[in-house]
């Protein structure tokens, strides 16, 4: 029998930085990655397949990268785990013993218990490079697409699906009619805005604009009643009565954790929060954690369990659990919510709570708002005249809770400005007198960067209580 | 005579920037501001005055966004300061009562005694709109150019006078050929390389390479002996015996203070530090501040004088001055040094201390790196294959002293989350763990995100000391 030092189930963000993490700090250990997919997509990027790349093979995550470092990459499905002897089981009837097992196994789209879910081409969002060769085909002989779900996998599937076919959109970029799309895309979603759990209201609305503007049908407040169709999707009926014809429906309403592998384990698991794990991210067997969208988290703010599942936290606690494989130090600090996307012309970052999540759980905010151009002077070529930071701040003791940006493709690294104050408890008068880096091609002008900005217009009213 | 309760001297970064914190946080009292030149320019807008904006008048910050808060713009000329009468002297015989006195009136270009600095078409680069169309004019008719100094203001200038007169070039990110420059532009610099006292020596090098592909002949280690012609500048000739030829020279080799008010002001002051202030900002006199680069200043690290002058410091100094005339509470932190710059195809971002300059400080450090694409995947558009970030940690408290960022424009950004995490003494520990935002169109993966990868990179050595 095969044995390895560590053995990581799953080959996507949490299990593949466990792996890299592995290497780099306990280079005298083996370390091999079991995935049951072909090949890794990269998850984030499965939009960008059907309206920029163009092709699966283009979204790829190259094993060479890992099998460099020394790191074993095993492609075969998981039948059983013996844990008393340590050994992973395979479908194959192969055998793989283990010293230290981390669970990395992601999770599943939830799938509603709705009259027509079970039709062809009714699709979800996996990371399984075969099945979305099999959307793609789908989308490609389409001429009307539902996508069922507001959420950022949602709209960036509707974003990228009205800009398919466009042989003229070279770049991301571009109008509906400039790509030259003849797909009618709807998106349906249940609250009154896309976006609504991570993003401010008036981002969300903004990017329902942008999605207009490259013709996505944008149905706010709806809800799916069925999925039609004999056999093959025909239309999508929504509980206000319209029909939505439909050759293709995309659902991406959430996930829950993959728990397929918990029952032959007997860890302590929960069906919405997956494997209970400590703040080492160990699960009660010291030989064995879980990180990622599989594992258990808890609010970076309030300490309660939450169900934010990104590939930022994904990565986090891989390389946190890799770290304390034979000597548990590093503690999780809670999931945040780091996010951006792209919508059309505009770029969205958040991190932290927004303000209705920060009213939900009883939070006093103050709030410092700065629109600047992101160049100095705005006459300046790439200028977004109007990007905006917004800063949420805790009313009793001036420290950052969310933060928000919306404009340039710099969304997402200024987002990490705040991300990192957040998780660093600063508060509006930490940042509002700090110094920054400005440039004249690159930023708001030393007047105006607008986390700076934000932070001072909220420090001057926190000052004035 | 008219009364002011704050009259600022100097409207660049400083000055402005305490008139509108001033508003903010005193809005019940009146603020003057005033300036010797007829109109203010964007101070690091100044080099893309030429290759880019090509018209002095497309780098003005408008009055009107002053004006509009309420703030008094007054172009005049100081001729005296009566301090116990709290009166300030116009050199037209009108006057100004204050209650309190910002000084923010700037630095000067340092000119070298050296052979031939006051023949005509040798120019420095003041904020001066009228004096830079001069320099513009001049630079229409030139054929060769030299740039003598290479640090930003150098590097930049030589950048965009080698962009000059091409109306190809509709964008920054061209080659001298698109832009169909017919200026021969030389640098000369003392230092092994350009940009040497703010960046990693690799990335001066690269920065290097970028002006030579630009067509801009780069000479390092070369002491200028003597600016020669006769009334008109004909050539520039190097100490190893070099003679260029010159139909327009820039000095750009550093700034002192101006102190031209200090003497009748009667207040400390040092020819290299300028005003003497205390960390309040406040001068001898407390009702008298100085702020920007008339103001003296201490490192961020050592406490110890520095002579960083940067629009960055001084818009932090104006805001925290503004906010201590009153009541002195807030302390500035110390010069850090946060900049950013693009050269060619590249932009490069710094925070804190050089290796060098840690070195020279005694400081051991522990280097983190990464490199990796800025899209995920990386065959998306748009995508720098090997942006990188350089970190360096303290080995004996693994705090972060200084953040090193090259490739895309995001280069700014992300240096400024290197310099949020110096300000507030953040290890490599602490950085490695965080949550960040990643998006495939934005930033690297979440397995490589350079910021956190540095970190990790650096923390997994610190863990292993």
């Amino acid at each position: 029998m095969q044995k390895t030092d560590v053995a990581i189930i799953g080959g996507s963000a949490a299990g593949l930085m466990a792996s890299v993490t592995l290497r780099k700090r306990h280079p005298d250990k083996s370390v091999a990655v079991i995935r049951h997919v072909r090949k890794t997509v990269v998850p984030c990027g499965i939009p960008y397949i059907y309206g920029v790349l163009k092709d699966v093979e283009k979204d790829i995550i190259p094993d060479q990268k890992f099998l460099d470092q020394g790191i074993a990459v095993i492609p075969n499905e998981v039948s059983a785990i013996d844990r008393p002897a340590k050994i992973v089981r395979f479908a194959d009837g192969t055998e793989l013993g283990y010293d230290k097992l981390i669970l990395a196994i992601g999770s599943k789209p939830f799938l509603p218990p709705m009259p027509g879910i079970g039709l062809e081409n009714v699709f979800t969002v996996k990371k399984d490079p075969t099945y979305l060769e099999q959307l793609h085909a789908a989308l490609k002989q389409a001429k009307n697409v539902v996508v069922i779900g507001g959420g950022f996998i949602g709209v960036e599937m509707a974003e990228q699906v009205a800009k398919m076919g466009g042989a003229v959109c070279q770049d991301y970029f571009c109008t509906a009619e400039q790509a030259g799309s003849s797909i009618n895309v709807s998106l349906v979603e249940m609250l009154p805005h896309c976006l609504m759990l991570a993003c401010e209201e008036e981002f969300c609305i903004e990017a329902e604009g942008e999605l207009r503007q490259l013709g996505v049908q944008v149905l706010t407040e709806k809800r799916v009643e069925a999925i039609e169709g004999t056999g093959r999707v025909s239309a999508v009926r929504l509980a206000s009565g319209e029909v939505l014809p439909a050759d293709v429906v995309i659902v991406g309403i959430g996930v829950v954790p993959n728990l397929e592998l918990a029952a032959p384990l007997d860890l302590q698991t929960d069906p919405r929060r997956g494997f209970i794990v400590n703040e080492y991210l160990q699960t009660q067997d010291p030989d064995i954690f879980a990180v990622g969208d599989c594992a258990s988290k808890f609010s970076f703010f309030s300490g309660k369990p939450s169900n934010i599942r990104l590939a930022s936290v994904a990565a986090s606690e891989g390389m946190i659990a890799a770290s304390n494989l034979y000597e548990p130090k590093r503690k999780t600090l809670g999931a945040l919510g780091a996010f951006a996307t792209t919508v059309g012309n505009t770029n969205i970052g958040a991190a932290g709570l927004t303000t209705k999540a920060a009213a939900d759980e009883g939070i006093d905010v103050v709030v410092g708002q700065a629109v600047a151009p992101n160049r100095h002077p705005g006459n300046l070529p790439g200028c977004v005249p109007d990007m905006k930071a917004k800063l949420l701040f805790r009313r009793d003791n001036g420290k950052l809770i969310g933060g928000h940006i919306r404009g340039s493709e710099a969304a997402a690294d200024m987002v990490n400005i705040l991300s990192v104050a957040i998780q660093s408890e600063l508060t509006a008068e930490d940042l509002a007198v700090m110094q920054y880096a400005t440039h004249p091609l690159m930023t708001a002008s030393p007047l105006t960067y607008h986390v700076m900005l934000a932070a001072e217009n909220a420090a001057a009213q926190i000052k004035n209580l």
